[in-house]
């Protein structure tokens, strides 16, 4: 069986949407691995127990949307301390610079670490003065070099799903 | 009218609860302030608009409670940008050491720095081995240091907000 | 005697550098303050006792910059508990998008609410797609709404301690 | 060649060299891997791309140390972006409970995720009350729950290491 990667996303504007969807190409990119991609909404703990999982939030006070946290809170019993060595990260959109981006990512990494996940950014940069050292990142619409860097993060963790647990 | 502080909390098992009603007392000893006590599923966007603002949550994955992160998403409107100046701070019980009451704090505080209150925590030691440099902290069941710390918390916020809102 | 405004920063590209001049500038916008201006180097721990403070660093792995933290390490004694009620916030220049300067932010307000201060973001934006809720960022070259960040930064800080402390 | 972990520390009280000492034992539990350990003022940059990698830091106002910062900010060119996959994790030892110890953990681990590692937590009790999400923590001396935290920790990270990098 396939290893498999689980985007799960909430969004308000269509913003981090847009971000999930060059999450996804970019996962996809690698093969060989099962992606899949859900509003939270449709989520459900199962999901969570996937060899790679990506989370992806709107900026609202630089904290997870209350969906998602409600989401995590609600399936504790179901994947925490079951995910040991599993690989996540985090994307998240905001209305300005400075608006709360990477601090939104950093509530998002707390959950994935404190379920057992282990998480990571990129070090490198997609694109000319666009990096994603705690995931990917957006200001509002998310233009080219923001969604290189969400293809990036995708690709990513599709390449260390498939080295660590393939 | 009296300068007005709120304690808005969630709480599951108790142990907020019991931080809350001592951060209660502690604000109620500086005297000549109107000191309000709430539950967050009794809590209005009015009660933000409070020249003092103390929010106490469970510990939770390192981030705030979602139905208090509910709240301030649903309030924004009421009180976003009308608060320049007024004093906010956080508590927090987590069920061990190393389980994210800090981080819980700081989900808490981003929060009321991004709604525009002037935030704080406490430089000084409650009791011995027991500081609150983020906001009063507790594991489990409260204890008498901690209780301290939360008593000092409230004694702290009631100054400030004596001393620049009366 | 004029309530004191002081604003020390690290720099190494010059970009941080930029802004400091930005902030000082709409600190001094407000009038009837004294504004001081310098780098770490020519900082001592007496500068910490101003009713208002701004640190400004590079973003270096999302973290304050080490000659700040030495900084702060070595003035414990002069400063730590004697700013109770003093105003202070922060800004940061990181050389990407999603490159840390938030999260240093984060680092240098822990900082600032160790030694007692009230911290503040903006929670307006400065220009479109441009706030501050953590203080004031840039990426790399800052651009001119950047600098109108930083400028309303300084006029803020400034608003809050003619306020607070004159 | 055998895999290997790295713990390098910063220690002023001798309370984080006492967790060092305590996560290297744990380390070493597992087997067939070489474990070092090291103070910050011996550690050279070539120690960073160790298969597994563990920093150790007082809590000095909720931030790295100034050494250990300054360790990091020196040796960028040396590590940045080759140690993608590799494991990490961080410990701190506090004067307080509420003081800081938490947080230092985050700064320690913005860094090791700009650098590229995979960073991870404990999300199971090391003893009851207390457990180490971030890592590991301690308040002034570390006691023998703490110590059962800091053992946890190295084992953790040793079987990471050897069921992904060996």
């Amino acid at each position: 069986m396939m290893a498999k990667i689980t985007i799960i996303y909430d969004s308000i504007t269509g913003n981090t949407k847009r971000m999930a969807e060059e999450v996804y190409k970019g996962a996809n990119h690698v093969g060989e691995l099962d992606i899949v991609l859900k509003h939270v909404d449709e989520a459900s703990g199962l999901d969570l127990l996937s060899e790679g999982l990506i989370i992806g939030s709107p900026t609202h006070c630089g904290v997870i949307s209350w969906k998602l946290k409600k989401f995590f809170d609600e399936n504790t019993r179901v994947a925490w301390g079951k995910v040991g060595g599993y690989i996540a990260t985090a994307f998240s959109s905001s209305g300005g610079l400075g608006g709360g981006n990477e601090v939104t990512l950093l509530s998002i990494l707390s959950i994935l670490m404190n379920y057992g996940y282990l998480v990571f950014g990129l070090p490198d940069y997609a694109a000319p003065g666009v990096t994603g050292h705690y995931g990917a990142v957006s200001v509002r619409n998310p233009d080219e070099k923001e969604l290189k860097q969400c293809y990036l993060l995708g690709v990513r963790i599709a390449e260390y799903v498939k080295r660590f647990h393939s």
